[in-house]
């Protein structure tokens, strides 16, 4: 184990006691939550680490199903907690909310930062095209039970049926792009070989560790997240969409993306925007409608993919802007700089809720 | 002419003989309706092949032309039938569902077949780029009647005349695009002699009794086909927009492009795209503007291209969605399957018609 | 100075010289407004022509900055006095207008006259597509506040805030690309000198004279062609919208475009490409934005980003067919054609204004 990562995880234990510290004294909920927060985005890190290197013992396509599984488990942790506590709004936004922060923000760093460095950089290896391919088949099935409710009065009764079949078509093209990428022909899946050919070799024992008191941690405390949300949006003056949208998809999701910026930085274009956009379809493949149907039987709300019509304009803006760019296979920081600049308006417009 | 082609043409001749008697017999109008829509596929495969042949007797140029006029007479005998019986609704919808069959549910079957026996294929020539581009631009003049009524009161009263000016831009561009295919400059319509080389020749008289057997059996069942579907509808409980969507779309059209499916599994993905795409093209900027024109003239219901504002939702998102798979000029099943996925989704989306 | 310079400077001045006498002596309304326009436009070019001699005296990344600030002024006179006049919805639609005319109907005729005289035309290097990808960066960004009013009710009473905020992001986009192009790495602007090689130079003095006379006519002309255009619209029965879009569009800027059609004929269809483009991307990314942040100080009328959803529409599908078109690297003139139908479909749709 590297000293950084020695580093990180002694950090997310501090961060993990700390939180439950004042969670369990009641301390003033806007610190609180921020410390949840910070604890949250650096178990989802820990457990990143863990799981690739699980799967660097299992081979590569072993990697891609454990990623797919371990990988968003803290975001599985707070949108479960979230929904028994009736949070469906906050989910959503979250949900719609990782996949704007990776396809436009995280995205939009990786090309300004990188280019900065870098110069123009090019993305020419096919891996990129074909996630951003199915970014938009998966966003043009996901938006359709919002299509239906705006547009077509007739099917309203019916969504809740629309939603689930919606559900089960996503699973069944996230079942198929896992055994897509198991079958070796690994075109879709970034190469984990030689994006992380520096990271030394964990021993078993020590991952197993890691990636279990990782787990655990995450599970706690995204409960206490979820506990401390409430207040600090009333107190924060904040809307239930904006945390979502920002707040809970950055600490859950975004922060994990950081990798993505680093191999940008080191002009691995090619395995940046794979690394980015994957972690987009994950999230509409497999995360969204899973928690669409675990939603009927936590007992909380009810999870839809109905969403609110300004959120599918902006993820419509936002696969549609990132294929354009990734389909270009050459960007300039320019480019990220805009990309950078449109999540800015799109965060603000969400600010009103 | 080969065996496969004469089963085709003695099924053909069949169908439409059952189709007759359980018309005249006033049987179940399910039975009826079935058999009539299969009769009716049949015939559009048999006048497909026949003016294939009799196209290749007078050169390419006029495969072109012939194709774009006697191709598409099945398709336009139900439409007329359909208006004149005030079936405007089912009209519209077999019209834009016959795009999406082609350009979602084909293209999908044409990749994911195509796929999995051959992996990874690539489209790399100019003409699907070409044919889908000028499907995006027809889509965009397409539209236009409904963005008008949707989004734009003051032009309300307008919209017969925007109708009429939308359809002759349309046809302008439809005869333009066949003298750019006649031109010989063949780069917008799929080569003829590669897709059919294996295609024994038919002497001239019965290509042109096969031709004109089919016309007016095509003529005869697309009659007795409206009259089938509305009892049909009513008995199975299934609304105009489904009807017309799905069922005559794939009965009227889609079917004559299983030749697509079949290039794609001989791994010529060019052409197979060409074809799809094409077949698509030709029913917006040919087929669609003529009925709207010629239903002034019927008597009956009046065409308009002010379509359902999800049906526009629908088209839009799979010309997008098509036009990105051709121009990233490689796919794989997984985007196939996808692209099934979607089709299934919007079909049910219009089964609560 | 060539003798076609000389021209068309000497036209300038007759048709400005004409224009005032019509103005004061309040001549028949539509004749003068004809006039003014004329004379508008012509200023518009020889606005373009002198900012390019100095510019060649300065070097290309002085050029850049000199054609983003003078090169729009014309437009930017005639917005100001409109907005001062209280024609907000004219100048909103004039600046969409511009960006249409130039993205499809220059665009357009570049494709189908620069088709016609050389076959199928490449723009295979990476500046247009550059520009294409900022322009639908610049196109998501500018109608966030569009989408925000129609779909998200809660944000409607902040919407004059999130104008502001856009208008600022998209201001340090256009600054960052202007530091981009002077920069040296000329990717995003076309490279001048090729492309006007064949222009003889002016000397200082001369360049001096014309500019500094071609922008007082442009700010004399400017505020008649305003006066004139009330009048004008209501004799002839012309819609506000209608006549921002088409006529104060096409006089203010898409005549200076002209240029991009000459190049298109000559096959330089690269540098055709990012002229076009470029037009409408300082349109968005700069004079927009400019003007919505001084209309606040103008005392008239204030300029918003909160379009007509029409508007928002035919501006999509302007952004969405050319980025493809650009993204394809080939163009035959069909496709130009159906541009120009294109464009005409959407200028007929808001006569009914």
């Amino acid at each position: 184990m590297e000293k950084k990562e020695k580093v990180i995880i002694g950090l997310c234990a501090i961060a993990t006691i700390i939180a439950g510290i004042l969670h369990f004294a009641h301390a003033n909920e806007v610190l609180g939550f921020a410390v949840t927060a910070v604890a949250l985005a650096l178990l989802a890190m820990v457990v990143g680490d863990g799981t690739e290197q699980l799967g660097r013992r299992l081979g590569p396509g072993a990697t891609g199903i454990l990623q797919s599984g371990l990988g968003n488990l803290p975001e599985l942790f707070v949108a479960i907690f979230a929904l028994r506590a009736g949070l469906d709004t906050v989910v959503q936004y979250a949900l719609v909310g990782s996949i704007l922060g990776n396809s436009v923000l995280v995205f939009g760093f990786a090309i300004f930062l990188g280019g900065l460095k870098n110069g123009t950089q090019h993305f020419k290896s096919e891996p990129p095209r074909m996630i951003v391919t199915l970014m938009l088949l998966a966003f043009a099935a996901l938006i359709f039970p919002t299509l239906t409710k705006e547009l077509h009065t007739p099917a309203e009764p019916y969504l809740n049926q629309l939603d689930v079949i919606v559900a089960f078509i996503l699973l069944a093209i996230f079942g198929a792009s896992i055994y897509f990428s198991i079958k070796g022909d690994s075109a879709i899946a970034p190469q984990e070989e030689q994006m992380h050919s520096e990271h030394q070799q964990w021993s078993l024992k020590m991952t197993i560790i890691v990636l279990a008191g990782a787990g655990v941690g995450a599970a706690l405390v995204s409960d206490w997240f979820v506990e401390a949300l409430q207040p600090a949006m009333k107190t924060l003056g904040i809307s239930e969409a904006f945390a979502g949208l920002v707040i809970v998809a950055i600490a859950g999701n975004a922060i994990e993306n950081l990798v993505g910026i680093q191999l940008a930085w080191r002009n691995q274009a090619d395995y940046a925007v794979s690394v980015i956009m994957n972690s987009s379809l994950q999230i509409a493949l497999g995360l969204f409608p899973i928690l669409v149907l675990l939603s009927f039987f936590l007992g909380g709300a009810v999870l839809t993919f109905v969403l609110s019509p300004l959120l599918v304009a902006a993820l419509a803006l936002a696969v549609l802007v990132s294929a354009f760019i990734v389909y270009d296979g050459e960007s300039i920081w320019l480019e990220g700089l805009a990309l950078i600049g449109l999540y800015c308006i799109i965060a603000v417009s969400f600010w009103w809720g």
